[in-house]
């Protein structure tokens, strides 16, 4: 795809600094980017390669730099740049289709595609537009909901009912069993069974290997427009509220409520039976053992240090009591002693 | 399924109160009830629900409420709750036989069955009543025994034995080459062959995505009634005791030793060779860095704060050290001091 | 395979004590190696062992120990330890030739093996020695360099080319989108197409349910003879050094740099848009929030405490700053006392 910049202001708005025929045909990064290439400056404190990049246009935030450079000028220039990153790398075309080695016991829509020795369960119901990718397994009456992409070795479960344009990568597993368990006198343990649901929206992205267990009783459900990154774990009856975005290795424990539109940062662990207002922001790293009730960042990120330093310092944390103790102490026996004086 | 109260209480004891003729087809949550459920009350604090349940008939422990709701009195009513939802909800009949894109390679019990696209290596040995779900692959040699049931897209390397009544769930991996390596001067690394095996008991859960890696040397050895959730990385010469429970994220290093009834909770970290005492409880979060030699509970949880608290508390960990130097000195200052006055 | 101690010898260097006719088939732990066994002591706290071993012969460091013991005597007995083990155990071999069950689409070397069910895309190549194991997913125009191995159930996405001699275990998956999204002023996520590639050097191993990211527009790099274990996660444009090394659950985010023989604990979590300098170690469980610019051994790992205690020292943790404000009042006012006696 090649774009003229005039077409592209058209269409997603934006001034235009420069001739209009300017053709682009590549998204590129400042630093990288050759004739032809659109770059973007999103983050200030790179200006300084607008004097040197070969790019043949930027979209940045005003104002204009002086110099004969092309620019789109926009108040989002990362938003802008998503927007004909988008327009300019297409998804690729898929042909439609069943392959001949996939087995089918479900229903597919006419221009689904499912690939190569995936299988699709009796009941299930593959919709228009679907892509499913090789080795994929869908069980028993899965429903899959228009334009949905998955991506080769997907596992979904029987009970699992997936939106429109959601995208799934490899590795992913949809409605495996929650973790419930009952324990017996002697420690040994009595399986409580799974009969829940996963409910998906739409436009979710499901990251590779990561895996949502179905509800217990009730539904494990992930809202419109929730991005989960990779090898994300999600417990059985969680809820997940619209346009959250969590990153890699996210735990988040069992009957856990998270609002709309928060953030969880890499490797955070969010334990059970808890609530999370909307627009919450979690930094990475960190463990969130209570509700949060109130949207704002939330941090519990520990720092590092050079081993010696930090063998020094974090021996001090089982002693934080006592040092506690001591400095109450000595405030007790500074105070007699200013008494006396 | 459905069930008259007479009949569970016949079955698994407890003290019926109201009319066993009651028929319950379902288990549901306390306030979710509607009629022809059973409920359970296994948390005090929900107690109040029991006024405005629609339930049939509620499992708890006693005395009995007044009023005209059926009751199953019983000590232990979540283990009792566990017990009737499994009779209410037996596992799928799964039709036993190979499908025909299955590539069977290794012995098949009569009665076992193998899905879709599975592959079984050779001298592979599948027991009576096995379900292999579709797309696994189960290596060369391979044992799983009677009635162990696989999920979709499971991964078993040559060299791993599976006991009776297993069930793993998709994506999950097991004996997957330890991380092993000698160091040359240069730093390159020289691969130790992983050439142990992987022993799995009966009756253990393994979660989607987990991973349990076959011994270096020795084997790795996972304990019967295991239960271990989904994303547990299990490394080379582990061994789990008998009923030992572990939540999602796990991570264990080789040759830790945990033992039997222990409870692991969702993102701990285990370090290796290291031992770990029965019956002991590490919480979520938690870094065990040396050996655990008493039963009891464990915990490194770090708190979370509002993003300014944390960033004036954290900082201080990076001089805690200095801190305790200055309340050393106030205390050796102060005692001069009051020799002196 | 059965070798004599003067093979060895002769093969790998190191001092012979004892006859050069005796004959080892099998390496094992000094403490359960039987007759026929060639076992290694690598670390001193397991000397006293050498007493009452049933080995064949042993591999340690100088000097040699009384006894009729037969001995290789060398500095690295740990490393010499893998060279034998690799000799003892060679690599199994594998026939070549495609399953009559795979698909393939692209092109395979005549001496490649490619096994049941697998599915290879249009346009890849599979390079000669090449084994692809049962129920892989390899992506088209994906590139797999000589002699590498992937076990089963593994997925490469279109766009990623692997090196020479690499090892990949199953259930890994490269070439996954990177998890990059704009925002909408309504909070809705944008997608950023991820069209970068994924480029792994010559003698990398990836660990069982590792994924690894493409680039967004520029390239994911993996260094000749990277070590990655288990359930490592690596975000798009990272790039790792080579010869470094990093254990189980390992989370890397987005642009990181990450430099040569670097090893990394478990469960460590880097963040992205950092760089790591060479040589650096970087402790289990540690958080890097920012870069590390000089070799060493970074920290993070808090401590575990039984729950009593850490109840009691953790919930400091929130009044720390308070704390240190504490301390410099006392010195103010104990100096202000001291200036007065």
């Amino acid at each position: 795809v090649a774009l003229r910049l005039d077409e592209i202001v058209a269409r997603f708005g934006g001034e235009l600094v420069g001739p209009g025929s300017t053709m682009v045909s590549r998204i590129s990064p400042l630093e990288s980017a050759g004739p032809g290439d659109l770059a973007f400056l999103a983050n200030p404190k790179y200006r300084h390669q607008l004097a040197t990049t070969r790019a043949a246009a930027v979209i940045m935030s005003p104002p204009a730099t002086d110099g004969s450079l092309a620019l789109i000028l926009t108040q989002q220039p990362y938003l802008y740049y998503a927007r004909v990153a988008q327009w300019l790398n297409p998804d690729p075309e898929i042909a439609s289709g069943v392959h001949s080695s996939a087995v089918v016991e479900g229903s597919v829509a006419p221009d689904a595609s499912i690939g190569a020795n995936a299988w699709i369960g009796t009941g299930a119901r593959i919709g228009p537009g679907v892509v499913i990718g090789a080795n994929c397994s869908i069980g028993q009456g899965v429903v899959i909901g228009v334009g949905s992409r998955l991506a080769s070795n997907v596992s979904i479960y029987t009970g699992a009912y997936l939106g429109e344009r959601c995208l799934v990568h490899s590795g992913a597993v949809i409605g495996s069993d929650g973790f419930g368990f009952a324990r017996e006198a002697d420690g040994a343990w009595v399986k409580i069974p799974q009969i829940g649901r996963v409910l998906i929206g739409n436009d979710v992205e499901i990251g590779a290997g990561t895996t949502i267990d179905r509800g217990a009783l009730g539904d494990t459900v992930i809202g419109d427009g929730v991005k989960l990154d990779n090898q994300i774990q999600v417990g059985h009856n969680v809820h997940i509220g619209a346009h959250t975005a969590m990153a890699g290795c996210v735990g988040i424990a069992g009957s856990a409520v998270i609002g709309a539109r928060c953030t969880v940062g890499g490797g955070a662990v969010i334990l059970g039976h808890l609530r999370i207002a909307d627009d919450v922001n979690v930094s990475a790293g960190t463990l969130v053992a209570k509700s949060i009730t109130r949207m704002g960042t939330y941090s519990g990120m520990v720092p590092f240090l050079e081993h010696g330093d930090w063998l020094r310092n974090f021996s001090r944390l089982r002693h934080l009591d006592a040092m506690a103790d001591k400095i109450r102490v000595l405030e007790q026996r500074l105070a007699a002693l200013e008494k006396k004086s």
